[in-house]
């Protein structure tokens, strides 16, 4: 498990990362900020400021719904977290050399 | 270029990257520490280090040529950064969008 996090680390941002792919893997569910920090091992105010990041980059998109904001990939973010998650893949293939 | 920096940050380790991609993209010459120190504006310290980590995990391979050392991608490291570069490539459009 260590080995996998350093191969990780070595060419990926590991929060980001891991939120974006927790997006795009987990489609089970509807998806809000506070689930994804439990998700992902980040803080909630870190989780918030990197989806208000990927937003910015037109990655996701923010629906009201009630009192909660609900996470959505844009096209241009699935496309991108389909290629992250792939890599993340091989990553591991890597690590298991 | 400030914009385009910001999104490759978001997700990949910058200087790891910039080296893996630049092992895959420039066939036209054999790679060195010194020349891919130089073409990816790292010190070259910096790249030996990145590089024996690349080495330890079976990406690449070197070949004492005289009193330099070759440096080449296994396979295992060449399919690793035909990924990574599909991913820069990917992330530069997000930064066009």
């Amino acid at each position: 498990m260590a080995a996998m996090k350093d191969v990780h680390n070595l060419f990926l941002q590991e929060k980001p990362t891991r939120i974006l792919v927790a997006l795009y893997r987990d489609r089970s569910q509807e998806k809000y900020a506070s689930i994804l920090a439990k998700r992902t091992d980040c803080t909630y105010s870190h989780t918030v400021k990197v989806l208000d990041e990927f937003a910015e980059k037109g990655l996701v998109t923010f629906q009201k719904s009630g009192r909660k904001k609900l996470i959505e990939l844009t096209d241009a973010g699935r496309s991108l977290a389909e290629q992250v998650n792939q890599l993340v893949t091989s990553l591991h293939e890597v690590n298991g050399h």
